[in-house]
């Protein structure tokens, strides 16, 4: 399987959203193994029915558990919705699914966090429980909710998301509570002892950009930069469309080019390499002359093997 | 169906505990329909995985919607254990078992609840979904929560009803937090108004005496026999044994008899008469001596005809 014959770096932190980080996290736990540490985004956590449903955790929990739906693109293979029936027959909204085996995860989170938990640790106990061997830490403990503007005014990301299915235009967006946020303690240790830092091919407005918005990650970012630690982004716009999501639209209507180009120079002064797919290869020297060293390859993650080979590669990228 | 051939009262309340509770209750509102309100005893009500669990109002409202399971006693029909078995795969106690369609319940109940709803409102508004013709009041809108004492010290009322199987010996039981507790008024228009007011035959101790300890309770049944509303209880044990739980047992180690006669006697100053099973016929002079009229009848309730002629029996009883 090992294509790269670079040393493999152990000590890997990937900033992540959904599908896509997950997918890649996934290869890079085929890799660093207990080395790697997930730094999600909350932003698009939500209550749904009185409990705490976090979507990027929970897919990437899932996935490196290697129980994710990858049908559906969230949730668990083979959940059942008993309970979701019965709660739309008790009148409770029906338009965010939620499976049985998937209500467990955020019953049990919910009682824990009113228990007092932090939700670093709460997370942590769910992660132990799966067997999974990466960490997967939020990116802060303080509740942070993104709300996009449209022509109808300000709505909340999952009634955006997932309830209008991204059909609005976004004129705005902003992270709800994202100023009382801080880095945590496991956050900053993870960033620090990284040999590599990977910013997933997440959407880079609503995935990536609430954790770069965290007060003190992007400094954290450059400190460990200053140590020599090289921070590679992968894009998630190939061809100029968002493999999956409104990443492209929510670029375009937002002001910025939706092509990797556009995710690239969003990280300027971030990152040290960006991996970009072999169709955007026209997009290389753009991307160098932005100060950032392009790197070129087949980043469209179809199967274990396929998010493995890419994991290797985006960690050579780095070295 | 009709038996009595006196005119059957159309504004029943009855006291109700759990099954035998619900049995009765499906017989009452089989003739009373929406004339019937029930008030539940709360005082076994538990948070579960942070849940509230209302066993004694939930096992009377799946009866009332004919969705019970009759072979557990507890729960819904056709149930079943898809996210229980994840909870427990994340760690959470299993002892107490959630079925996915009664999570439902527990969910949308809690939600409503920390939403600043009052459990009178939270509860009429599932009974409603079910779309059952009668009321279910809880006892109360505060928090009650059953304790006992064993040889271990105190006890949750689930650990020892569900977790211990009702073994240990109990030698004394409280309500925890009743003396903040008041009547609400949706329990004291419900007495005010019956024609008939049914003490069910229920657990005397921790289910119908719960109800009865409610500071103010006693008096609204005072005020409403005073007016002439007869007030008829139905014995829970037959044949110096409960049908269906400890009832005999917590008798016997609080110091009473554990017969109908020794549960008559804990009514004695609160009811007209007293529904006695055919097997206990000789107990009916010593209940007439305590100022009750006896009424011995078959009253073991194993199909929906039984209940609705116990039921039937009962309200003549009253006339």
């Amino acid at each position: 399987m090992a294509e790269a014959s670079a040393p493999t770096a152990t000590r890997v932190v990937e900033l992540a959203g959904g599908v896509g980080g997950a997918k890649l996290a996934e290869g890079l736990q085929a890799v660093a193994g207990a080395g790697l540490t997930v730094i999600v985004n909350t932003a698009d956590d939500t209550e749904r029915h009185g409990l705490l449903v976090c979507p990027d955790h929970d897919t990437v929990l899932y996935t490196l558990a290697k129980v994710e739906n990858e049908e559906l693109g969230w949730g668990l293979a083979g959940d059942s919705w008993t309970a979701m029936g019965a709660l739309e027959r008790l009148g409770e909204p029906g338009w965010f699914r939620l499976g049985d085996l998937d209500l467990a995860t955020h019953i049990a989170r919910t009682e824990r966090l009113r228990r007092g938990g932090r939700l670093t640790e709460v997370l942590g106990g769910l992660q132990r429980s799966l067997g999974i061997a990466a960490t997967i830490l939020p990116m802060a403990d303080e509740p942070i909710r993104t709300r996009v503007r449209t022509a109808d005014g300000w709505l909340e990301f999952q009634d955006y998301f997932v309830r209008l299915r991204q059909a609005p235009n976004v004129t705005e967006v902003e992270f709800a509570g994202i100023s009382h946020a801080r880095p945590t303690a496991e956050v900053g240790a993870a960033i620090a002892a990284a040999e590599v830092i990977v910013i997933a091919p997440s959407n880079p407005i609503v995935s990536i950009g609430p954790i770069l918005a965290v007060p003190g990650l992007t400094e954290l970012l450059a400190i460990a930069r200053g140590r020599g630690t090289p921070v590679v982004a992968v894009s998630g716009i190939i061809g100029g469309k968002a493999l999956k999501g409104p990443a492209d639209r929510l670029l375009a209507s937002l002001g910025h080019e939706p092509t990797a180009l556009g995710v690239a120079r969003g990280y300027a002064g971030l990152i040290d390499a960006f991996v970009l797919d072999t169709v955007d290869a026209a997009l290389a020297p753009a991307v160098e002359a932005l100060g950032i060293r392009p790197v070129v390859t087949d980043s469209i993650m179809t199967d274990d093997a396929s998010r493995e080979r890419l994991a290797r590669e985006v960690l050579a990228a780095a070295g």
